[in-house]
């Protein structure tokens, strides 16, 4: 995995792609899949909304750190593994055969088999609407992925994969942020 | 235009697609194009990051109403032509040649050329984090147009648009909400 400018690290959320958040508990990494995401500036913030219902907000919570990581995929049957079971049973890094990797500025692990990872800390948890907003400190891709295309979860139980990419740059060009 | 359910309409917006997003400030209609947004729960509640920095803020302060607009990929130019001016100078609906169309709970109008609308109230504006949080009231769906793919924007000038759709329907029964 390579480093990513910071700059950058909003445009593998904007998009809207199904994620895999981690947390540690102190001694155990745990994972939960989640849709409910929203890039919030360019620096990057990002909102997830969760709570109680999930296992990993009780990590996140007291340790107030989290890493993003962007599956593509191949890796939909993994996700929605993860995504139907509990870290409160199951240890989901050996279940799934996924590969944590440490990090540098957060405890979560990043997730190796992933096309690319947002350490990110905790800036505010908005607990009367269960958002929680996260500020991202470092940023990894994995340039030697072949598959590239993210899914959208559409909330009934089907997944959109990544078509085609259309180019607007130019009409664009005056609202886009600097560094992308 | 048809109905749709209400516990359906988080689907619309689950998957991630860029937005448009109707206001009206008592005399004017305007529309701005929105990529920040997030599903909160099923009933539906959606938060959107926007603020001073949008002209449509003003008028979605205001009235406490607006129109979230699902727009598909042969909309693409208009989406971003309406992204890229201001509601300031400039009526959108008559630039883009949209047709504005009332719903009947909010006074911002529906767009008619758009795949989906959701008529939505404004039910917190949580101010430090610029994040609107809104409930839609009423939905709808156009069943009779064959361009149903939205697209995902980048946020570096490109944009996504929806590929081919994968069913883990099975995998996820014991997850999914009622009604989808």
């Amino acid at each position: 995995m390579l480093q990513l400018d910071l700059s950058k690290a909003f445009t593998l959320i904007e998009p809207g792609p199904v994620v895999l958040v981690t947390t540690r508990d102190g001694q155990k990494d745990n994972i939960m899949t989640i849709s409910w995401t929203m890039v919030m500036d360019f620096t990057p913030l990002f909102a997830i909304t969760t709570g109680q219902w999930n296992h990993s907000f009780a990590a996140l919570q007291k340790s107030r750190e989290c890493v993003i990581a962007i599956p593509t995929v191949d890796l939909l049957d993994k996700v929605v593994g993860i995504g139907t079971c509990s870290g409160r049973d199951t240890d989901k890094f050996a279940k799934f055969k996924l590969t944590p990797v440490r990090g540098k500025a957060v405890g979560p692990p990043l997730i190796k088999e992933c096309l690319a990872n947002l350490e990110c800390k905790v800036i505010d948890i908005v607990e009367k609407h269960n958002i929680v907003v996260l500020k991202a400190v470092a940023a990894y891709i994995d340039p030697s992925r072949k598959e590239k295309r993210t899914v959208h979860a559409v909330g009934d139980g089907t997944f959109i994969v990544d078509g085609r990419k259309l180019d607007r740059r130019d009409m664009m060009a005056a609202k886009l942020p600097s560094g992308v």
